[in-house]
């Protein structure tokens, strides 16, 4: 391949930085980025996506559900994709998933530019991997992979608008989404900002993922007994919340103990909830995380057997109801490789880690290889308009991707 | 004086209980008991109490605020004071303060039935303890002693309705209130349920309330660190709701650990409350009690320095803020000691008990010697449609505040 121009690549990654504020204006609401699936804000950062494609060379086609695809070279060779996600939560920073797509798109200008394209490449712009709107996540990703379920289609916001509605306004017919075939792929490469603090913390401006964690979502229910906080002696109480305060403490010490293990009560509710009467329920969600199915099994049944301790112990009653059970999906050896290569050839060290996020590629690794670029973010913060990427890390991502798809 | 008739006294117990059903039934709601300040139900609850009055021989005055007073005797001399509230909280039982009003009617029945009334008495029923409606306790008893605040007026319901304006459309001159006279009083004695489960417990049908518990009440805000609760390792976290934790905790153990001493986080909100957000900030409340100044002070500095020791090892930041710090208010000796003396007759022991809630005599005892006698009320329960007394502690309770009444 031929040589990498330093300060060129400086100049790509400025303009990513700028599209990515570009991008980042276009919104549901004008004081904030909240671009969910199937708005009017989310088919306006298509249109613009599809232009930047159409510029860069690329044939584009879209989908029912919103997806935005360029594509280019021989037809009949599977392509390697290259892309992410353009939704994003309420309240988005303007780098989770779209970075992966402007990244994308910095490769295909530069490859072209030296005349080093691929036979096939395709840049996706995924409609849905936040499932902000309808709640379940990884619906563009899922239609563009022909595992589009048409339950889903069913599928209501808060408002009681159905996708199939949503999309069928949008000009759309929801229903081709559900015979949409699999396609044939060479494989996937994702860059995504890490949304975490390792990268930041340890020197490094990216990382190669190893693989995307496995998470148990449940919702526990603390029963205890309400009572006059003034006249209601210590003893002979069954307080709820003091129950649910043990179980937090639990939680975090599961997490503490268990080398990549993260464990988290992020929501807790208490009710009567006055202050003068003791706590009759505690509610409260639990968020366990581990890239190892038995290292997840093993605390989530550790924590069971810990907060079915601390009821007993306290007289308290518990309600333990699982949400979510997601295994742990390995990213493709041989992609992981090819991309720590391309790391190397950069001349820096490949940090692997594992993602705690959930991403498209867990969508994408069922129908081809897969890998993740993660790229460092300031203070590890996402889903924040605070977000945060630095130019110069930017740079780092596109040279590292190019030498990447070109080492294909 | 005379010999009490067991088998009257269980009548005069049974008609008790049919009278707080009947004023059970005077709620401001269709299915459940609600009567608070300044409301039409509260009126018509004390019309049948003033007619339950006339029909007791007493001479019946009310005042701009709703409380109803039944005298007898000479009016030079200062009465001696049986009573209780005639309020209540949204969703309440039958007997938490209407309990002490029927009793006192009961005892002033008997006393007249064997020819035995004093010199002068008084029953009042108080047109507002639970301070539900206007968030402050006391405005009845306040204003019948003499010590309503101007400012008081002002205050205003959650509907925004000031108390001047409830007042003033039920047919009131509320500027009357705050030039009420002092009364010249012998004493104060009111019989409420215990509200909590210690005279169950112990096997005692009543017992004598030695000091109503001084009272803090604080709000703490915990100001931790937000962050994606899949991509933040646990180290380096700074979870709000891991603080708060250790601090419901720390308040429990601090209950237990002091002797008389109740401490109860009540509420507890945490933000941003997401299942995968790793929480910024926890809300509690915190209510601490003790019959004992001193012990209270203790307690509460013992809270704030194991709340400050907690935030700054985790490096999360603490705001506490002092709602209320109310001293603790000892009931006179030498009418309790008439109490004791009364229950003693009774044949049975006298156990004397705090309060860890309010009550009128909080304000009565500023201007007159004050007592209260505890009724035993099944599973401690208060401020709950399940509130519940027994017939045959009823009856003790006619005896013993008969006896007292006399003895005096």
């Amino acid at each position: 391949m031929g040589t990498l121009s330093s300060s060129a690549v400086e100049g790509t990654a400025a303009e990513v930085l700028v599209r990515a504020d570009t991008l980042g204006a276009i919104s549901e609401e004008p004081a904030r980025l909240t671009r969910r699936l199937a708005t009017p804000a989310l088919a306006r950062a298509g249109d613009l996506v599809a232009r930047w494609m159409t510029e860069a060379g690329l044939t584009v086609r879209r989908d029912a559900i919103g997806n935005v695809v360029g594509r280019l070279g021989n037809a009949d060779v599977p392509p390697l994709v290259l892309g992410s996600h353009l939704d994003t939560v309420p309240d988005a920073g303007r780098y989770d998933g779209a970075l992966g797509i402007l990244l994308a798109l910095a490769v295909v200008q530069r490859l072209r530019a030296r005349d080093a394209l691929p036979d096939a490449l395709e840049v996706a712009a995924f409609a849905d991997e936040e499932g902000a709107r309808f709640g379940v996540p990884y619906l563009g990703s899922s239609a563009y992979a022909g595992r589009f379920e048409r339950d889903w289609l069913d599928l209501a916001d808060v408002e009681g608008v159905t996708l199939r509605d949503a999309l069928g306004e949008l000009g759309g017919d929801p229903e081709s989404l559900v015979s949409l075939p699999e396609p044939r792929l060479a494989g996937y490469l994702e860059a995504h900002i890490e949304q975490g603090p390792v990268l930041e913390r340890e020197g490094f401006p990216v990382g190669v993922v190893s693989a995307i964690a496995g998470q148990t979502r449940a919702v526990l229910t603390i029963r205890g007994r309400p009572g006059h906080a003034g006249t209601s002696p210590m003893a002979g109480r069954h307080d709820a919340l003091v129950a649910a305060s043990e179980l937090v403490l639990a939680v975090e010490r599961y997490g503490r103990e268990s080398d990549g293990l993260v464990a988290t009560v992020g929501s807790l509710t208490v009710s009567p909830g006055a202050s003068n009467v003791i706590p009759g329920e505690a509610r409260l969600s639990l968020d366990v995380r581990h890239a190892d199915d038995e290292a997840l099994g093993q605390a989530v049944a550790g924590l069971r057997h810990a907060a079915t301790r601390i009821v007993t112990t306290r007289g308290v009653e518990l309600d333990w109801t699982t949400l979510q059970s997601t295994p742990a999906v390995e990213l493709t050896p041989a992609l992981r490789v090819r991309l720590a290569s391309a790391v190397a050839a950069a001349g820096l060290e490949a940090r692997s880690l594992a993602s705690g996020a959930g991403h498209d590629a867990v969508v994408l690794a069922r129908i081809c290889p897969a890998a993740m670029l993660f790229v460092r973010c300031a203070g590890g913060i996402s889903h924040d308009p605070r977000e945060s990427v630095a130019q110069a890390d930017v740079a780092v991502a596109i040279d590292v991707l190019e030498h990447a798809v070109v080492g294909a």
